[in-house]
């Protein structure tokens, strides 16, 4: 997670991070309110689950404290390198301490190797292997997740020591990679990117530019099929087409989105504005082909893989969470990189519904895969893909990584410097930048009104930018209780003034329910629309059905366009629903195939369903969800307008 | 393949199989000209590559004949006995001889331990851990294609000496078997079913019991766990729920066809009506919910696996070949114990879709996985997804299915005894039964004529039983140039007289082109139409487009139902096209998703593009298909009589 601003700000960085102290989110609200049950649930879990897995054994074996066996993937240090950066930031967050930080921190300096390798699968039982593999060790990867760790406690922790130890050891494994993998060395990448987006934050960090060089060199050398065919081909680790040159978003979708934040955090560093380009090209291809209306991507279990454009199956969308983490750093650095409110757009996207569905309203169950769509009879047996979220899985990137970035969420909530600053997220909280603050109430995303009262100021003119969505259609404002002309430019409304205190901003972004249609490509939704309101992604799940309503009846539900959607006042799951106008097909057919017959017009809809957020799926008792309905056919057209009577339509809403 | 009746018929059987020297079918026929396809190109090809493949040398190594590393998958000698069971087919076709089978034989009968094991992964290299890992080595599953290779040299070749040899070597693994796994033994299966049916067929050929009570009691140990969970699962080898109590196909979809084979066998010969239930059960789970207009199976390339019920994407369709093949074979046993039309229905929609359109028309390269749709931008560079066939695969199952198959097709074309003659597949060619003999002259499926004519008659009444196809709506029927009353009962004309010798029987099964939907709930191809004729199914394939198209066009093409289909001669790639009315769609605005808007009235067709057979694609340029073709939106509404103007809709026409 990038915090503070680079030490030498590149020409090529158009926003300023703040500080992590800069950012307060108020636990009363939605975002803040996660921050509050990761801090409280699910860090804690992570902190239990590897303990009694046995990732902290693997490492304490090392150093000689217990005499196991070796538990877990061959990457199981990172759950640990991942689960202590959250605690990094959550420390930071909060201002304690922590035993774990301060353990582990102590633990890793001393199962650190004279020469800064560490991995606790090679360091006692495969000696003689290390770096004999690294198409598959993922050894590299470790290291850069060892980096991240250390730099999240340099930036955030209250515990100096245990950040001064952590960042030794991260430099010494840093210098160790430099040594043997730079100019001089081997010509050689990891299977797995993510060591080149942790180098440049160490760079940042320490000002020590031959980490910077050493991720630089990382990416020159991927692209070329130096990490041959693997289980799946070079453009599983995308490795088949140098980045540069890219114009796909191919292969494992958390890997790929990993080196794309790599490359940005490269390209602004040296001022490669052609890196940056191929950044933003490749990041948009997956938007505009191969991204799910949630902001997930991914839609191959095989190799958990992006495919084809156009190919986003959603009750088979694979959508690792680690994928939907990915891209969601990938935006904030491209965000910060160029300025373009698409990128906060899909972090908001993000992190409102493929992100947020990762984790149970406990915070103590995640998806791993995150499908828009669970049929009836589904089979939710295996962990690739169960009917409600586990506890921890045999490959458990995913919970300590929803740790790590809720730890650290206040931090992507706004940019700024003495210019001005920008708000990118909605969130009740604070939020100060050169000597300015504003206090932020809403209950966004639930609720259309923000309100922003400057509570700081300083001298001299100041830009308040307040991002404007691009699904809003309509959008008003008022300054101090007066209504103002809203003027938006490149997806911000922009206040410049000599700001007082107690100076009142009212930001109303409408949130009617919409319709959306995917782009007709898309076959596997075709004849089906989605539902959304602002930010937020609605679906039917099988528990707000009437209990009348026999086994399959979930399967024959459509939708008629043309009854109005209406706003409901949710219960303890959901504070919104969107009641939805209904039909259950006539139960059709036995025969899977039969002739074609056009389609009858529809009747009168029959029922109402409350659709809920989707993020708040399967929290209940299991059963079949969708997030695409099926429209029923023949049924009103447009009038002469081009509306549909009845139903408010955005334009090009989202 | 089940060749000659049982030696005791059970009561459970109802149709009995042909001598394979009764069925002979025309080369000048479409399935005669397949087998020579297979005699002259892909059996050879097969042969060679388990030579330059390492097959063969595998097996060398374990008599001391060559010394070289294993090569291949570890069950790699099953490419061997398919092959071999291949060659016994087809020299009992032809009636000629072959080295190969010679070779073979004796190397196999060499390369045997004394105790009857044989296994090349484990005999030089792993002495010591042959039946350690059933769930995953394929040990039997090995040998049970060994067996089948002796059945078949037994049943079919000329060569007596080499079929002596195979049997003797089938009978001692058999014995091996029974002795380490029988009533007295372990109680373990193997993680992928073969040996089963493969033991119902050795017992059928020698009479020995123990070769059925083994394979019934390896079907009473599954379904109880003994499997573990492996890597996809209990289901995924169907070992989650005892076969009697199945009531859906699960799991990885070879096996599960495998298993049913085996099950089918089984019951029929120990008469077991509640396993033979269980089988018919589970065989039509799998066709009324998850099986794709092409009769593939298969929907989950992760697990190559059954997906959940409706879940048939066709861009992910795995159907693989093997499944195909396996499907087919269940059909056949459980056309043969029921005498129910839909079986042959069924055998023949696999045979002219997912079977024919495994091999390419130089009989040299083949569909492993065989996708209904192609993408526009599709990723064809992993073997596991190309955009044209392979010579060969890593797994290297399905080419030599396929030549096992089609050597012995002429077997499922028909069944009969002294009672008469059932023709459940029509082919140009001869079919004796009891001393009856036909003479079948058609261009089936091309033309809808078939003339049959009796050129060998026996005393007293015999009944012709002809197959009239469910998705047939007018059948013609004249006896000696008189039109004759069409009476089907059950899916079969019968014919029942004292035949005389140049008796003519001329059936006309009309074949219009038709338009057919799927099941709604059926997704991922919703709003989409696949074209069929006859029990071939059509697609759209990109090489048949205009070239003053773009690139994209493929993507925007939509079918207008209103508008007539016109069959065309093809040219000499398929004799019978069907010219396509089509729309090019107005290139959709770039957004993903976007406000859901009400189809318009779409308009006229622009242009016709000829559809070809499925089972003909990706023999020209690589490029995109679909057999799933997107409806122009908005079109004419059926008139007073459900009929939609232009088209003629078979009422529920497969």
């Amino acid at each position: 997670m990038t915090g503070p601003a680079a030490p030498t700000p590149s020409a090529l960085a158009t926003l300023h991070p703040l500080p992590l102290s800069a950012v307060r989110l108020h636990p009363d609200g939605l975002l803040g309110g996660w921050q509050e049950r990761n801090a409280t649930a699910t860090l804690p879990h992570c902190v239990d689950r590897i303990g009694a897995h046995g990732n902290l054994a693997n490492l304490r074996r090392v150093t000689g404290d217990v005499d196991t066996e070796f538990a877990g993937m061959w990457f199981a240090d990172t759950d640990v390198y991942k689960t202590l950066e959250a605690v990094a930031w959550e420390t930071g967050r909060t201002g304690g301490s922590s035993e774990f930080l301060t353990d582990v921190a102590a633990l890793l300096e001393k199962a650190q190797e004279p020469d800064g390798y560490l991995n606790s699968y090679y360091q006692v039982d495969r000696r003689d292997q290390r770096w004999t593999d690294l198409g598959f060790s993922h050894e590299m990867y470790s290291a850069g997740h060892l980096v991240q760790a250390a730099v999240a406690a340099a930036r955030g922790a209250a515990d100096d020591l245990a950040a001064g130890q952590l960042v030794a050891v991260a430099r010494r494994f840093a210098d160790l990679l430099v040594r043997r993998f730079g100019p001089a060395g081997a010509e050689t990448i990891d299977g797995h990117p993510e060591v080149e987006t942790a180098l440049v934050e160490l760079y940042r960090l320490t000002g020590h530019r031959p980490y910077l060089d050493q991720a630089r060199r990382f990416l020159d050398l991927r692209g070329h099929g130096r990490l041959g065919e693997g289980r799946f081909g070079p453009r599983y680790w995308q490795d088949d087409t140098p980045i540069r040159e890219q114009d796909e978003a191919v292969g494992h979708a958390v890997r790929q989105q990993y080196l794309l934040a790599g490359a940005v955090d490269v390209a602004v560093e040296t001022g490669d504005a052609g890196l940056l380009a191929a950044a933003e090209r490749v990041w948009r291809a997956a938007l505009t082909s191969k991204t799910y209306l949630t902001g997930g991507q991914g839609s191959r279990h095989k190799d958990e893989s992006f495919g084809d454009p156009y190919e986003l199956p959603p009750d088979r969308a694979y959508a690792e969470t680690c994928a939907a983490i990915g891209s969601f750093q990938t935006a904030w650095r491209l965000l910060l990189a160029t300025g373009g409110s698409g990128y906060a757009e899909e972090m908001e996207r993000l992190l409102y519904n493929g992100i947020a569905a990762s984790t149970a309203v406990d915070g103590r169950a995640f998806f791993y895969s995150n499908p828009l769509q669970l049929r009836t009879g589904h089979d939710g047996s295996h962990e690739d893909t169960p009917s409600q979220r586990l506890g921890w899985y045999s490959c458990a990137c995913c919970p300590p990584n929803l740790a790590r970035l809720m730890a650290s969420l206040h931090a992507y909530a706004a940019t700024g410097d003495a210019r001005g600053m920008q708000i990118h997220l909605y969130a009740a909280g604070t939020i100060t930048a050169a000597g300015r603050t504003v206090q932020v109430r809403t209950d966004y995303p639930w609720d259309e009104r923000i309100s922003i009262t400057v509570t700081e100021v300083a001298d001299g003119p100041w830009t308040l930018a307040l991002r404007v969505p691009a699904w809003c259609r309509d959008v008003r404002l008022a300054v101090n209780g007066s209504p103002a002309r809203v003027d938006v430019r490149e997806g911000y409304l922009r206040l410049t003034r000599s700001w007082r205190g107690g100076d009142q901003v009212e930001l109303v972004l409408a949130m009617p329910p919409r319709l959306i249609a995917a782009h007709p490509r898309v076959d596997a939704v075709r004849g089906s629309v989605a539902i959304a309101r602002g930010p937020v992604v609605y679906c039917l799940e099988h528990a707000d059905l009437p209990v009348t309503l026999d086994g399959t009846s979930f399967e024959e539900l459509e939708l008629d366009p043309a009854s109005p959607l209406a706003v409901a006042t949710g219960d303890d799951l959901a504070p919104v629903t969107i009641d939805v106008p209904l039909r259950v097909r006539t139960a059709s057919a036995d025969a899977l195939y039969s002739a074609y017959v056009p389609a009858e017009r529809g009747g009168t809809p029959s029922l109402t369903v409350p659709a809920i957020p989707y993020f708040l799926w399967a929290n209940r008792e299991p059963g079949p969800m969708r997030v695409w309905i099926p429209v029923a056919a023949g049924n009103a057209l447009p009038d002469a307008h081009g509306k549909v009577r009845g139903t408010t339509v955005s334009r090009d809403g989202r």
